[in-house]
């Protein structure tokens, strides 16, 4: 499973800190780090609270591609943010997000034709979040009709059927996990599927546990890829496990190890 | 779902000992511990070394019997063996196992109608356990119309698809978690399912980790019931949160110790 590394996000206040003493090499850390714990791609969020998202943008994308060339996935609800981290990438991009309202559509996907990206597409619109698996399927399945006429191959399309909190929304925990499964049918080839995984157990106790069991559930379930902590240890390495599990990685008696260096 | 404890089986070496010695209080130790840790029902086996089985049988349900009223899940490969504790249990028990063999279902059946049991059947006949989910069914389907039409009610029909180590034989873990899915929809209502969960991690590293993913994900996909070990607090943990993610239990903040207290 492909792993996002969702540490560098501007409503944490380690990141927000950095952000406002412009402190590099704080930020240039928090990428390393989760790449050494095995992130494949690394979310960038410039958080609700800055004044110039645009150039607080382009400073973050600047100072972590000094360190790394994995894939930046770019994540702000506006598209001139998105637009001035792109103008920029050394890799090729993920833009996070579009989600299924027309306006969204039309000015997200320009920038993904223009720019070559990987899109994350969001089963809502301006009503919200839908509260069953059938409304998400039909969500996705506008996504990727509009994303396809448009020209952009399914093979770069993921689809975030939304996670909410269990303890405030506890019933839709089993239907995100349906839309994973479901959304592997929806067309051949299928949309890849992606969570933001923490969300699950926003405002929980043991929010380590909840995080895990819902990534291995989602998992066996054939999910694509995760937003997520990567330096959460149990959490990664119960990732590694369940791709065992589901024959992506061959059995050794260190397989833990074996798969954290192989990245 | 259904915890049924592991740990009374002449195959380790504790229990050997206590078999050897007499020593009651030592089975009644673990019958109390495991529900203490959240056994629903315990299994019972005298393991392969003893040389008067119907004999163990019948101690080693009379002393677990002494301290606890739990249900028993007879467990041996012999009917004759099997029937010994049923003549003695004071709830009603189940009978593990038999398969889809006809020479098997014709010993066990009758057991089943006589003692008014539950019956867990193995997915597999003489020629063996099959590689996959397909068979598996097809062994399903036999052990479920063979006891439909001797009057056994599919309620209490679990069916445990086989569990394989995945050090030797990786590709058949989604095999059995495809299987617990699709056993889901074979008839309507559907059999129950169960694993022998520990089979999976049998000769491997770190045994925790791979027992408690792959329960997670065999719940993802609708597993009734486990024959587990509930002293591993990791594994006991995940399946009251998989639980809880699946909308079984309500969230409170100290949901763990909750469901703990509530057995």
């Amino acid at each position: 499973m492909l792993v996002i590394g969702e540490l560098i996000n501007g409503m944490f206040k380690n990141v927000q800190e950095a952000i406002e003493k412009k402190d590099k090499a704080a930020i240039q850390g928090l990428a390393r780090k989760q790449i050494e714990q095995g992130a494949d791609m690394l979310d960038v969020n410039t958080g609700p609270y800055v004044k110039f998202p645009k150039d607080i943008m382009k400073w973050l994308v600047d100072s972590i591609q000094e360190v790394t060339d994995k894939t930046l996935v770019l994540d702000s609800t506006k598209s001139d943010v998105i637009e001035e981290g792109l103008k920029i990438v050394k890799s090729r991009a993920m833009i996070n997000s579009t989600n299924a309202d027309d306006e969204k559509l039309n000015s997200i996907i320009p920038l993904v034709k223009k720019y070559n990206t990987m899109l994350i597409g969001l089963t809502m619109d301006k009503k919200g979040i839908p509260r069953d698996r059938n409304a998400r399927l039909e969500h996705a399945a506008k996504i990727i009709t509009t994303c396809e006429s448009a020209g952009i191959d399914i093979k770069d399309i993921y689809i975030d059927p939304i996670i909410l909190p269990v303890n405030v929304a506890q019933q839709q925990a089993i239907e995100v996990l349906e839309s994973i499964r479901e959304l592997k049918a929806i067309c051949d080839p299928p949309p890849k599927t992606v969570v933001g995984l923490s969300n699950i157990s926003q405002g929980t106790n043991k929010r380590s546990i909840i995080n895990t069991c819902f990534l291995v559930m989602a998992m066996a379930n054939g999910l694509s890829a995760a937003i997520l902590d990567p330096l959460d240890k149990q959490l990664m390495d119960f990732a590694i496990t369940a791709d065992l599990l589901l024959n992506k990685n061959i059995y050794c008696d260190s397989f833990l190890d074996a798969y954290r260096k192989r990245k």
